[in-house]
């Protein structure tokens, strides 16, 4: 792995069905009242106190951290970023005295200032909960140190939320399930799922679209567990989901119908002139199911890669320039034709 | 020219828009009723005869014919047949006492015992009507010798139905007209066309369908005109009709959504595992289009012979075996990959 290399351009752990995993954590510093009572003054202090002691340590990976100031991004670098799963669409709104800790491959990202001082966040490629949680709670003791976070004997770490109180952890994986999505087992599976403590969403969280037949699985519960359990249940849930996906999709690859959607998929892909993130999305979502049944020879993590940076805003922070909605579809199809073999 | 190559393997004048050129005799024996008032004894008595005839005159081109009986073929070589354009569907239908003399090349046909004794029909690529009356008029004249048409002095060739009285002629041009149809200006023409004394049809004649934007245009009157002023005037009029579709067709692919189509077209063509004739025809005839436009690279005579070869009962005949409409489905999808470069 390169320094440069990104999460979504390797295909991780179970591959087939997880994208990703995310692991962030909720803290906030001792002393300072919640964002939403700060100044702009004291947000920016509150980013400097984080970024000084990220500077200060002799870790290793608090080197690769860039410092963004939220405010001085285009439109374009902000939409993009939140396209990639690095902030959230809420830290997108409003960006003054917002700040944003990156490294370089994008795994590793602090949002400082969204609902809590501090959000966290860890994102692998593949199944990787145990990989992701380890770095998360290296940065998180490292800045507990040098910081001290709020934290109660009884309650665990304070957050702004009474949903996030305790743990403040939300893990995460993004699942691709476009057999369960076509079969509509995945409406069931989002209502049982519920009764356990989990939750099944769209590809941007509650109330967005599963594009592309991409499914965020995360835990609820943050109160009166520990943060092993609570990785522990969501990684034996997320495996009887991947069987549960497996399965349906092979049968479903087995029909001729099925194969010759998946394979007209990938000619509209290589030789349409124009294409819309929504069409492109759910194309290559075929695609890479078929990759994965063996009906089409495709590196898999460029699929996904595929998936990541035709998105709209991404396309033009890419392309450095403004593009027309038809400049886009143009340029979109563009790179499809000329990435796919 | 090889002995076996087709005429839909060549691309001839006016290639872009013109498939064919067809002109057909109707021609009757003298001593001898219409067919319909015929013995399957005395039908075959006379398909003897024409046979015979053929046979013994030295014409280079009466030794290139095949004599086949009607009533002999399977269901998927008569329909071929028909697919083809070598005989009318009327003559598919009750073939007992029905005889067809055809060159190796499918350019020369003599239908007997359709409605009339002897239809004397001539195919050839692209514009080529004056070519394929001369090869009509040899092997008229040479019948006509041999055999003695029924003719009046001053109604000309007697033929069964009135229509046909007089120089028996029907000329013929099919034509590629994909523009016009989309643009739903072909409606209009073919009410201007009929009140000059020509019809323009779908791709098996009156009432059926213009499948993949294919359309005849045919001369109507018969009588009181000569064979030479009718082709004269059928090439004049086809002549604007290429004009105007040439125009239309060249604003319509300058447009990116049109660009767009024709590419996903050949996409869909080139990828698909199952093909219905119907989508063949309708993505071929996008494809040839874009050819013609310099927007596919691709011999356009090999689109044609797709168009010809991919029909239901051809492709029966060429795999020599029942074909279920699955397996039809899969084969045509098969030889459209394996085709398309």
């Amino acid at each position: 792995m390169t320094a440069t290399e990104k999460w979504y351009e390797k295909s991780g752990e179970q591959g087939d069905v997880v994208i990703s995993s995310r692991i962030r954590l909720a803290r906030n510093l001792k002393n300072y009242p919640f964002p939403h009572l700060l100044s702009v003054q004291q947000k920016t202090e509150i980013a400097m106190k984080v970024k000084e002691a990220l500077e200060q340590s002799n870790s290793y990976i608090a080197k690769e951290f860039q410092f963004i100031s939220m405010s001085e991004l285009s439109a374009a670098q902000t939409g993009s970023l939140m396209e990639r799963h690095i902030i959230s669409p809420e830290f997108a709104n409003d960006r003054k005295g917002k700040y944003l800790l990156l490294t370089k491959d994008e795994t590793v990202s602090i949002m400082i200032n969204e609902e809590d001082h501090l959000r966290i966040q860890v994102l692998t490629e593949g199944l990787s909960l145990d990989k992701a949680y380890e770095t998360a709670d290296k940065i998180d003791t490292l800045l507990d140190n040098a910081l001290g976070f709020a934290f109660h004997d009884k309650l665990g770490y304070l957050t702004q939320c009474p949903t996030n109180i305790g743990t403040g952890l939300r893990a995460s994986v993004m699942l691709h399930l476009p057999s369960l999505q076509s079969s509509k087992v995945v409406e069931r599976l989002k209502d049982n799922l519920s009764k356990i403590g989990l939750t099944l969403r769209g590809t941007f969280g509650e109330g967005t679209q599963a594009l592309g037949g991409m499914y965020q699985l995360s835990n609820q519960v943050t109160l009166g567990i520990s943060e092993e359990t609570a990785i522990e249940n969501l990684k034996s849930v997320a495996m009887q989901v991947i069987d549960n996906e497996r399965t349906v999709r092979s049968q479903f690859c087995k029909r001729t119908e099925t194969q010759d959607y998946i394979m007209r998929c990938l000619g509209t892909l290589k030789y349409a002139v124009l294409m819309s993130n929504q069409e492109s999305m759910k194309l290559l979502s075929a695609v890479r199911m078929g990759i994965n049944e063996k009906l089409i020879e495709e590196d898999i993590a460029k699929v996904t890669k595929l998936m990541i940076i035709l998105q709209p805003y991404t396309l033009i922070k890419n392309a450095e320039k403004e593009l027309s909605p038809t400049q886009r579809d143009l340029l979109r199809a563009k790179i499809l034709k000329e990435t796919l073999t």
